[in-house]
């Protein structure tokens, strides 16, 4: 059977410190992920929305239309930055998320774009489950006052490595797409994300752990630092689990940099243990990932 | 709508020190149980293998029978003592798992019995997921090579309270018969286990904790005590946790009871602060719940 993981890889969250300047927002996640790829990463996440402020007054604002390339510096500056970014730094960028438009409905998302080296995209995600959430005296937010939701689970091949998945906070919670991911073959489910001080707390690691022991794959949130200037504060504690639900990295509140190495045969290894792939009984309980699934949107 | 739980109700869960002589062990059980519900408990839980050793060498030679009304004491004895049990605590009485021999077919099974306070037998579970784990240098442990699988998902409806799952230990770590059973209204989950000493530290709270945040439903786990003169060692931390993940209470290794009351309001509460039931996918992704699933031997 061909490894999961072709070749070890050292894999980067950046929980950037972001801005209401988006101009200062690109530059400073330029310098931070070039900084990550100089230690040796190959694959670099950025936060959810982090080019700009979250909260749904800023997502019209803030919003880039993905044009096809060659992408227009002027018109999709985040696009173009990070496809540039990707070949300067000869690695594989996860972009957190961005709000996006799409011009021909002038509906808005919470997109995530994955660039190839070679600064191609191959990929991008558009938030499936919006966070609507009101938990009383604590906290209230209503994305689909303003957003869309993306249409489908989103698997990314990175061709020196292997299967990623892709989704965006909220949608952690949704068991169905790591589940999905996972049994299609992915190794490493990445989560761009900004949880509150309320959910961070009560559920961002258990998330993190609990899609990696139930999946057993590399699990990672990468969350933006924690600004209590801001209006939306931020969990942080990005963080990286390994197929085992044991944490390998994980930060404070406060901007920083955690890295991983991830490799086949741990994989491998904790599979081999805790046999769950081999144990299920898909004659008692259907297996998810042979329904119908939406892969594209 | 209906309330999932129709009344509040406080729930033990009887850690039990469990020997190698099964009459002492029905007599143990016996007196836990009482002081559980003399304390008010109406909903009590035994570990696995409550009434023998754990271990493939012991399942034989400890198994019983299960006969029809009226059981017979001598030839059914945890049968008949729990029924009886049932009856003189006025309470649902899960016996937690005992080694069960079919007469017909010869086969052994590690079985969970409920029964209602009248006495009556309201479900059995046979363990779906049999424990076959091979960590080099931890545990090894093959339940395979002397029991059989059960083969549904045990829904359980006790009149006076409502809808619960019961599975047994390793089923724990197969998220479809928690999810199923949530979908279907059970508002607890249970799951009489025995994990060990590297199983345990590595997953056993992440267990508990990752079926009640996904689920949104009380969970409980009800361990044997740890006995360390005893060939398998038990984990013990027997707990329960609210369907916001929070835990309400865990022992530690040694023998004792937990208690908690659950209530409708609480799965209510939780669920309106964050509204997974309403926002799941299930346009991009099935319901695993509406698909084919085994409810009856």
């Amino acid at each position: 059977m061909a490894k999961l993981l072709k070749n070890p890889v050292k894999l980067a969250l950046i929980q950037l410190a972001t801005t209401a300047d988006k101009t200062h927002n690109l530059s400073h996640a330029r310098t931070k992920v070039l900084e990550a790829t100089k230690a040796g990463a190959r694959i670099v996440v950025l936060p959810e929305c982090f080019n700009s402020p979250y909260g749904t007054k800023y997502f019209q604002q803030y919003a880039e239309t993905l044009l096809p390339s060659p992408p227009s510096a002027s018109q999709s500056p985040t696009y173009h930055a990070l496809s540039q970014l990707a070949r300067d730094s000869n690695a594989y960028i996860i972009g957190g998320s961005i709000p996006e438009l799409e011009a021909s409905s002038k509906k808005l998302y919470n997109t995530s774009l994955t660039f190839a080296p070679s600064g191609e995209l191959l990929a991008t995600h558009r938030k499936v489950h919006l966070f609507d959430i009101d938990i009383p005296g604590k906290i209230r937010f209503k994305e689909s006052e303003v957003l869309s939701p993306g249409n489908k689970v989103t698997l990314v091949d990175l061709p020196e490595f292997g299967k990623i998945a892709v989704a965006i906070c909220y949608d952690v919670r949704f068991p169905e797409l790591a589940t999905i991911a996972a049994r299609k073959g992915a190794f490493l489910l990445l989560y761009p994300g900004a949880f509150n001080l309320t959910t961070g707390a009560l559920h961002w690691e258990l998330q993190a752990r609990a899609r990696a022991m139930d999946n057993q794959v590399y699990v990672a949130l990468c969350s933006p630092a924690r600004d209590m200037t801001a209006e939306y504060h931020a969990w942080g504690h990005s963080m990286v689990v390994d197929p085992n639900a044991e944490i390998l990295g994980q930060l404070d509140e406060k901007e920083g940099i955690v890295m991983a190495e991830l490799n086949a045969e741990r994989i491998e290894e904790v599979r081999k243990g805790i046999p769950l792939r081999t144990q299920r009984r898909f004659d008692v309980y259907p297996d998810i990932s042979e329904g119908k699934i939406k892969f594209e949107e």
